[in-house]
């Protein structure tokens, strides 16, 4: 054991960024006595800037392209990374960067909103290369593996988070397209040898128009589907009527962030049906000034702006009209008015199901108050897993947090693998048509008959990622002694193909002794739930989609967050990546520090990633300090956890730092409490006695600080120096920890 | 084939009985064909209360006990019995059947009400004989096979009957007992070895009480369950408070005729919960008047009809004063003002359930109006399907009859298996104590703490008609090519001795290529629904409660009625017996016929189950005359169905004797039209010609004679010429019929 092994920290955005000055080097002074170096690399939105103009800059400006060296790493079997949340950047946040950037004296170009020379073109490329999701993408060369850690899970069980109770008489109830929809058009193939396909749109005259050439791989898996928009519209009309009829609260939910493209679409169809009025009678209008409903009712106010008062006083009443016809709509926010269906984003089904699951299957009215609920998803295909579990609620009654089993994820996530709708192979028909995927021999695989209006869409699925997938499934359900289930449906065209995938590839393992199942989504979800309830835990194996949803849902019963989940990407080529929970940079936390010097930042989702991986290096490099230090690091949360030192969100009390100083105090005694290896806890039981003893100090050190603004000179990249001196403001803390980085 | 065999068609009771004056010659002159003799065994209650004293009767009176008879012949391999509807005598009939009788001039007792004399007690003996359901378990000496016969599924899909459209919406569900009921205190063990067990009562003193010896065979399984009447009455009060919060309305569902013991008590709670207020207030009273809950809230009225008229008032006033408090309740009658809780047998589970799934989940309430309803069913052991089936069409809508596929039942039945409440192993708790299943060696096998007032049951369940269960499984899942599901939950007691059982006795046959499944009772109807709506069929193979239940709920989905199923026997020595429609004997048929010469009987059940025992014939003694004499009774029946040509309710139309005509004309038309037997075409040539010919000379003859009274000299025992003649008044057609007959 005289190697050393490295885990790479991702310096990111934001206030993970922040409390990582503070975490990593209590970080970098425990996992030094396991011959464990702690390196970061920078991917944050400000570090790729400056790493794609490198050639631009001075010599001692210059840095490295950190993410692109991450993306070599994830694919060698070394690799052992923790991933924190960084920038999604939109244009105005790439903009605000780039101020900082040239403020700080780097000579980096303004975006070029329309870039004309040559010159502009680069800058731009360059800049689209930073722009949106740019990190996940590059370094998720693996499939995903979520799950509840034993601390927060043990938490969970002593301190349930509320849960509304259900009724058995509840109206609520999730609503999903029985035809028409891409459920039910779905067509699949999978690719006997690599070749190209072609995406063409025939029109009724026969003329062929390429949409789109797209290179697969042998055995890839490729799909093709239609959404009709005449049944799509009809739908959101029958199903306005029925909560008409039946007085139960109408609400849509859509993906339009991870479905891009196709579900603003069928968003957009939904406020104009259920303003169809206001729409039609000014459909000309509308039309004149480019009011676009897929951006929401929002974008219709924002729009009219330009008009007479008058005229939009009277687009305002006809809008406002619409009411008295429709029935009651959820909302965002009573208060602000806010509906559903204001902002495309606002009701993201993965996490408002849950929510309203959590609530008694009841969402917000007009006045405020609790109401069952027609949840509206068109999508069949996902939607039935709600009903299922509605239907479970109203049975069996809201699930207890106390008593409940576990729904791990294994998930299809790998080289882009079934990502629907968040890209170009994507399309709204103008006319009508056929639209049919073409081999480059001519053989047409995939072909639907469609109407102006409807939005077609393609998915591909490469091989290596589902064999894997196939492999982490045996070794999650090995490694856990848990039953696993692959949500195959097989009257999806999609699901068939992967049946055969998995069948064939769960004979290259030894799965003697597992109990594994093929079942469709609702017998799926049903089986899970009827264990959870008696307390049992079954791995779902899943697609990328139901990954997506799954690990909301089910974590949110559970925990009542999904941000305490693990999320652990095994490599394809061996190595490891551990994000850190979900929720976003969340640049209010970077507000209060800079105005109150407090960070209500939670480090939860880092000490459980590193937990982790300090675990996998002691597996992988046969380092028994790095698994202690790992098992004694999950007990130290746990501690945590269940004394109340996690962060508050109140100036003056415990905050990010003070998280940090008990996770070091709770982890220095465990590992001088532990038998397992004594030289560890003679290392360590110098440590522990010394936070211990100066728990009330340091405490007060950190607290003291509080409450008046402080300087770290910059947003999207801060002064290091006055950074890590604003997060590291206990002098007895540093004190004991610094002597022993290695 | 020069052997004759025989059929034995028994001779009844009120209508059916009637009928078998106008259908037994043309069955006779069909089956002669094939050389079968059809004979009849009398076992109507005056053939059995005659036989019963036929020591005391002139030699020229004298009968045979036929239904002796009968029960020898169903343990013999040649029975082939068709079985029709006859009375389960209660005492009131019982009487008029005597005084009828002896006006006849038989001289048989009076029935001794309270038997004092040696000779009375033996008349109350032989009296006890004939009462109740005293046919069907001496003959029931097999286990059930319940199935739409091929004509009547393809009338249901072309002429549906109507279906109650679902909402999503609906609120209504099944609610039942979560903990305290039989389901959740079951205990279950099998006999190694033949053996006496006592049911025995410990007090809280210590003292033994000996409730029951029970003689069990080797194999047998016995069962001991405990209901919770304090955790009842909970229950009831918790659903009652649930449905005036929600305003669903409350209805009680229990089984108060086949669980004759259990439920009656039963129900007697949810009457003295309902009213509580007046029960309480007028406990004293009620107490000294013998008023009992358990016989409804009619018996109550009747009770207090000895008081004076103020008091009477007073209660009538208490008790109406507690519909105030408590939620609107489901009407039986609501014109009548007949609640759910008046008559104890009035709501039967078994069918009201099917009833409230098929009028969109809704029951009337008192201002005559189909309302959303809380279907109260304290046993979760059977309730849960109800809600399963309820959420499912909440989610999928109602069952369509035209494309809905077919749930088959294989019943365990045979030798009183699992006959629950229906006997004398049911036992109401006077006070705190111990019931307990002991060996003759003093081992205790099942134990209870139960405290007064608790119902107690046991159940027994002998060992060969289980193996012959799972044969008969085996051999419909083969015969029919259909997948079959043994519904056993492995979270009850008895269900796990059972399925070791299956899947020991399942490896003595051969089960290769067929699709066998074990599954909790929710899995399998959510199995067999999903199926179903995709229009396909799945064997039900079910303990003898379900098979009670299954044979209303998915015959009532798909035919609108279970009576027009099949219900076969096949008798575990080798024979079978063919059991007709189900419901009752009809008293108001007979009225109609001796008012108005016109009975409105519908023979189907027996047409079906004809079919069945000459195909049966067929098999068994390779005789492919009668082979085809079942195949083309079957396509007369579909014709017959569909040609509008069943009975119909109004005198001057189209009656039983006429749809026998229809029958007739149709099956000599097939038989003729048929090419598999020249000689039987041949055969049946003239008659076909002759009766289509003839048609509307015999259908006049037999429209011609309604209208007028008709004398049959007698109701339990009519006059056989008399009523010979009043049904088959057609000379045309008996000139047709009467030569064939062997």
């Amino acid at each position: 054991m005289s190697n050393r092994s490295k885990i790479i920290y991702t310096f990111t955005d934001e206030a993970p960024a922040l409390a990582t000055y503070s975490l990593l080097p209590i970080v970098k002074a425990f996992a030094a006595s396991a011959d464990i170096d702690v390196e970061t690399r920078d991917i944050s939105l400000a570090g790729r800037i400056l790493a794609g103009f490198a050639d631009q800059l001075g010599a001692d400006q210059q840095i490295e392209d950190d993410l692109a060296k991450l993306a070599v790493l994830a694919t060698s079997p070394e690799a052992n990374i923790i991933k924190l949340p960084n920038i999604s950047a939109s244009v105005p946040q790439l903009r605000g960067a780039i101020a900082e950037l040239q403020a700080q004296g780097f000579n980096i170009p303004d975006f070029p909103e329309d870039p004309q020379s040559e010159q502009e073109k680069e800058a731009r490329a360059r800049y689209n290369k930073v722009l949106g999701s740019a990190v996940n993408p590059v370094l998720r060369e693996g499939n995903s593996d979520r799950r509840a850690p034993a601390a927060v899970k043990a938490y969970a069980r002593k301190h349930p988070h509320s849960m509304g109770k259900w009724s058995m008489a509840s109206q609520s109830h999730a609503d999903y397209m029985r035809d028409g929809d891409f459920f039910s058009s779905e067509q699949s193939f999978t690719m006997d040898q690599a070749g190209d396909v072609r995406i063409e749109f025939v029109g009724q005259d026969g003329k062929v128009e390429l949409k789109k050439v797209v290179s697969l791989q042998a055995g890839e898996v490729f799909d093709g589907m239609r959404m009709s928009c005449q049944k799509l519209r009809d739908f959101f009309e029958q199903t306005l009527q029925d909560c008409k009829e039946t007085g139960v609260m109408w609400s849509l939910h859509v993906k339009a962030t991870m479905m891009k493209i196709s579900h603003p679409i069928v968003f957009g169809h939904a406020v104009s049906v259920y303003y169809k009025k206001a729409f039609e009678k000014h459909a000309k209008l509308f039309d004149e000034l480019g009011v676009n409903p897929n951006n929401g009712l929002n974008s219709v106010y924002e729009k009219i702006k330009v008009l007479p008062a008058s005229l939009q006083e009277e687009i305002l009443h006809d809008l406002h009209e619409c009411y008295s016809d429709r029935p009651e709509m959820a909302m965002v926010d009573s208060v602000k008015g806010i509906t559903n269906l204001h902002i495309p984003s606002d009701v993201i089904v993965d996490a408002s199901m849950p929510a309203m699951i959590r609530s008694s299957g009841q969402m917000w009215g007009k006045d405020g108050k609790l109401k069952d609920t027609k949840a509206v998803m068109p999508e069949s295909t996902y939607a039935r897993i709600y009903q299922e579990m509605i239907n479970f609620c109203k049975t069996n009654g809201a699930f207890d947090p106390t008593t409940m089993g576990s729904v791990p994820n294994v998930g299809l996530m790998a080289q882009k693998a079934e990502e629907y709708g968040s890209h170009d192979k994507t399309f709204e028909l103008e006319t009508d048509g056929t639209m049919r995927v073409v081999l480059a021999d001519g053989t047409v695989k995939i072909e639907h008959a469609v109407e102006a209006g409807d939005i077609w869409r393609a998915c591909q699925t490469k091989d290596a990622p589902i064999r894997d997938w196939v492999k982490l499934a045996v070794t999650r359900a090995r490694a856990s002694n848990t039953p696993a289930v692959f949500w195959l449906d097989p009257e999806r065209a999609h699901d068939r193909q992967l049946m055969l995938k998995v069948e064939t590839y769960l004979k290259d393992h030894d799965t003697d002794g597992l109990e594994l199942h093929i079942m469709d989504y609702n017998q799926a979800i049903r089986f899970s739930m009827e264990r959870m309830i008696r307390g049992l835990d079954t791995i779902s194996v899943t697609g990328n989609v139901l990954r997506d949803y799954l690990t909301d849902l089910f974590p949110i019963m559970e925990l009542g967050t999904s941000a305490k989940m693990l999320s652990i990407v095994p490599l394809m080529a061996g190595g490891g990546m551990y994000e850190t929970g979900a929720g976003g940079s969340a640049p209010k936390h970077v507000q209060q520090l800079v105005e109150e010097n407090h960070l209500r930042w939670d480090s939860l989702g880092e000490f459980l990633a590193l937990a982790v991986s300090l675990e996998e290096t002691g597996i992988k490099t046969q380092n028994d300090k790095a698994k202690i230090l790992g098992t004694t690091l999950d007990i130290a949360t746990g501690k945590l956890l269940d004394n109340g030192k996690s962060p508050s969100r109140r100036t003056g009390e415990l905050d990010n730092r003070g998280s940090h100083f008990y996770l070091a105090m709770y982890w220095a005694q465990a590992l001088a409490a532990q038998t397992e290896n004594a030289e560890l806890a003679a290392h360590f039981a110098p440590l522990a006695k010394a936070l211990t003893e100066q728990e009330a100090t340091i405490v007060a050190e950190l607290n003291e600080v509080q409450g008046k603004p402080v300087d770290i000179a910059g947003y999207y990249r801060s002064n290091k120096e006055l950074t890590s001196q604003v997060m590291r403001p206990s002098a007895t803390l540093n004190a004991a920890i610094d002597p022993l980085i290695g």
